[in-house]
């Protein structure tokens, strides 16, 4: 019943970048995704986004997600939103918002409590405001006692009418069934031949319709991006607040400085944060770990008691009681079981490390499944890929991989087996035996003596 | 003779930690710690602490070195400090500090001023203060001629007294006799029910005592944490003033974010600490050395002219000249000699490292005792592990060991000892010989074509 | 026909190193180069530096690029100067310009902008000034219709002088010959028995000559440093303004903390820069590049679409498409070809590598030339160095290297050679054939139970 509208049409020439502007990531996400998100939390799902410069973009980064409509021609706010008329006549009975699509800081509380504003007051628009300590060149907000009177420009502004702090954010709650009457009579008689949404309050006044204003207690709803500059100021701003919703739950941060904590990331009480930690979407750490300095984690679950130091992992688990690092790389598909320890300059990819095991330094473990209690010596490295195709590595429970041992896939070492220091692993070994493949080492005496000689 | 009782039972519920509040930490240490550190520093080191919420914890973080008394429940800080009675009157003649365990901030000069202060004028009791620009709800020091005549409340507090800057820091000098008599005349009878430790201030006016204020220059100190936001800006505070420290000693510093630099640091003029470097406790660096970007080292010793670029390094000692990095990990108990040099992806564990030996890339040295001069080719690996127990590995002076060596502890190399490539060493070899254990390469020719044959 | 001198004698006591103060860094640059650099763009190449303290370090850093000439007593300004009056001789028909060689930020457009007002107002002394809102204790410029009647220092100044906001930066525009008959007419009758240029302007004027003042648009020019404090702050300033012409370019940031950009870098729009990135002199990035988290590159040419991640780079070329990291070492004068993948724990030196080859994780490549479509397997090792000299490995197109591949240097295998993992390649091999140094895996059946057994 209740709709949105979200103009994302616009270019941001000064981004320097062929994108349209409300796909410029703030923290990760595009600004676009910000305010569909801030829709559907409050309450609003059906979405129509207007879309303009490189509108092919924004379908294909929605993936039909929302309905979306073409402004071929940018004529103006009013005229962007008139292309979205036919998805207003789907249904007319409810209120529609409209929003700016690179405005990312648009919020689901404001946007429900301005609609209860609107339909309590029975407007046929409600402006959804901020008072800004400096209220710049925003429009002003001109109250009256039922209402308001109307939105000022910053230029056609009277000395006290300047004085004004509470100020349009570009966002709107219409009755549906006003707005597509309202577009129907705005013109673009005006210096810049545009259509302007805002001529609707006025017109809507003039039909003795009434129109509200909401005051959303978060001024940074106000915000956009018209460079990268601004970009970073929104980044920052997002980044900060994330980094305070956590030092409210009980997370620990000796000090913020290249910390970048996405907004959907989970982190339990007590868990410290170190500097230059980056975590990104559909991460969820648990209670009590220590993550970082420098770590990185990519859509991982990692549980309780972790420690993750100068580390990267990506799409993986990590279960409670593991310690990492410093200096490994997860790549994804891992699942890391409870009590493994992965030291130093260790991948793995696409494998299961059973309890306990320990991968101590410098090896390669990819597309295996290694049991409990197994020792990983130095060096080892699963010989995954023959050229042609990739195979498993099956290691059982108690296993202890002597250094340098290259284990050529598809291999099944059975449970507690050995392997020499410097074996090439190439058929299945059974339980309780050792691989070995190993020459007789042979001393030469006088070798260096000779050589030095030979030198001369 | 002069004592101090810290008031250490706070819980800190908005920390969400089961922990003592003086318990969390700023810049690595407790606070706790902060506070008998500048006690012991400022020359009180006769001191009792009160504990309360989960107080078992205090006494295994002091593990003996203060006496403890438990306020078993929260009857406010004079309650806290009659806890201390005992303590008090092992010996009565001196005078007694009471400071907060979770305000880290008080310093020795501040302890000890105050003190001649509070000697000198003959006070009962000293309230230290600072003088606060923004003096918030802080109680507000009444000053008179002759010292104090009370410390007034906010909320009970006139229009003129509310415009006073200096305010108490809820630590105090107290002559041990007076503080014991005065405890004796508090009262509960007030809305909370508790006993104040100001009202002895009151008191011991009504009896013609004399009560007196010393102001600091030292404002930080009446800074606590009541939540993690509260920890975040006292670590800040910390760190700043730490690094501050540094750049009047020489160090430079091009940009300090993500550094973090313990308070008993020690680093050497001339030496340049790059962002994101972490030091930690009981690690002192040499003058001109080049530490980071994103480097850690915890309780090290550095000499000079290191260069130690995004690596780590624990519980351990690297000479002058040595150069590491980057991504080296250098666990506890190496002693790395100097004119080392460590490059990429090597980690040194308990062994010592004699000097100019070069270990460029991809090893692991564990349990080892290397000599000097000697190269240590990449892929090493000392295998001192064999699933049962662990050995050392000697190597002699002007040793070459070939890459990818695996040397089997227990193992002991003469001087100038070769290692061809590829070999596993399994036993001793005198000086000047070379060690190999090499099949025959066998070529296999157009072997590719008839593997992409098969394929198809 | 223009000249300029740079004062370059002083010490920077505070900055506790021996070493000129002009040659303390910002950026990565001494403060010197940046005084050099901004007198070369703003179209004056005719440069003598007045050395003093140590002055032998600033000949030695110029390496005869600029004429010094040595004050051996530190007796004022003017006589600083005075010792450059043989270099003014050579030529003394245009003008000269003084500038100091601590303070770093005196730009191109200033030097030249000031020059055309000097000359246009047919000056014998151009004052170059900066207007602060804080005028601190700089000495003020009195204005007058036709130029300026002098520079009152704060001590001298009235209460209506000491409002001026106009500064005195110490850099001036003097008429060569000019210069040259009033340096002879400056006396030291006064307390600090020095000379002083600025006592030039008061001749000047009492001889009819006209002096007068050029206000630049950038206060930051008048900032110089005399400590480590000073320096990190002139850092601060330097770093942000090379961070912000990026973001102008195009170039994505979104966290910018640990980021330094020396001032020579390029980087092309769209290309996103991480948190603790440091790009050094001589260093180019492409378009649409990802660089960072925690990058470092000194001197290396990126192409476009480059991903490199958590690694550092020397002196070397990076062609467009490749993916590096995390956790790679790139030592100078390697070229890495297009669409190449390195992975992570991987050194390459001094090397080629052709376009499409993989060199997934754990691998040394040093003075090898490897071909297209190659993969470099796991733990394999170019054994480049036999301990007297240096070879190097040639690996043709599509060959296929097994894990812990030994390569003995020097060897050349031919197209699309394979090696069985562990071989150790000793000899070169022929296309399409396979190397093969591999004995008889041999299996020990229930060795762990014994070893077990044996235990006990």
């Amino acid at each position: 019943m209740n709709k949105a509208i979200i103009l994302a049409g616009g270019q941001g020439k000064r981004m320097k970048a062929d994108m349209p502007k409300p796909l410029f990531k703030v923290l990760g996400e595009p600004m676009l995704e910000w305010v569909i998100s801030a829709c559907e939390k409050g309450g609003v799902s059906d979405i129509c986004v207007v879309k303009g410069f490189m509108g092919e973009m924004i379908d294909q980064y929605l993936g039909g997600r929302c309905q979306t409509v073409l402004q071929a021609e940018r004529l103006g706010t009013g005229h962007a939103v008139m292309q979205a008329v036919p998805f207003l006549k789907e249904d007319t009975s409810g209120n529609t918002l409209v929003l700016c699509g690179d405005a990312p800081f648009i919020d689901a509380e404001t946007i429900s409590d301005a609609l209860v504003i609107h339909t309590q007051q029975g407007n046929a628009v409600t402006v959804i405001t901020a008072e800004l300590e400096d209220p710049k060149s925003y429009g002003r907000i001109i109250r009256t006692e039922s209402g308001i009177s109307g939105i000022v420009e910053k230029k056609d502004a009277s000395e006290e009418q300047l004085k004004i702090k509470e100020v349009n954010s570009g966002a709107y709650w219409f009755r549906t069934a006003d707005l597509i009457d309202l577009l129907g009579k705005i013109t673009n008689n005006n210096v810049q031949n545009e259509y302007y949404l805002t001529d609707t309050i006025s017109i809507a006044l003039s039909e003795s319709k009434k129109a509200g204003a909401y005051k959303s207690g978060n001024p940074d709803l106000i915000l956009g991006a018209n460079d990268r500059k601004d970009l970073l100021e929104l980044n920052n701003i997002a980044r900060m607040a994330v980094i305070e919703k956590h030092l409210i739950n009980g997370v620990e941060f000796v000090c913020t400085d290249g910390v970048i904590i996405e907004r959907d990331v989970e982190i339990g009480a007590g868990t410290q944060i170190q500097p230059g930690t980056i975590l990104r979407k559909g991460t969820k750490i648990g209670k009590n770990c220590i993550i970082g300095p420098n770590a990185l984690a990519e859509n991982c679950a990692f549980g309780d008691n972790v420690s993750f130091n100068a580390s990267q992992a990506y799409d993986s688990t990590i279960e409670s009681g593991v310690t990492v690092g410093p200096y490994v790389h997860i790549r994804p598909d891992s699942h890391i079981k409870s009590g493994v320890h992965i030291g130093d300059f260790v991948e793995i990819k696409n494998s299961t490390i059973g309890e306990k095991t320990a991968i101590a330094h410098l090896a390669y473990i990819g597309d295996s499944d290694i049991g409990k209690k197994v020792n990983i010596g130095c060096g080892t490295v699963t010989v995954n890929y023959d050229g042609i195709s990739k195979s498993r590595c099956i290691i059982g429970d108690n296993c202890f991989i002597g250094c340098n041992t290259n284990l050529i896939a598809p291999v099944k070492l059975g449970k507690a087996v050995y392997t020499a220091a410097g074996t090439t692993v190439t058929r299945d070994v059974p339980d309780y035996a050792l691989a070995i493949d190993r020459g007789v080492m042979k001393v030469n005496e006088g070798y260096t003596l000779r050589k030095l000689k030979n030198k001369k």
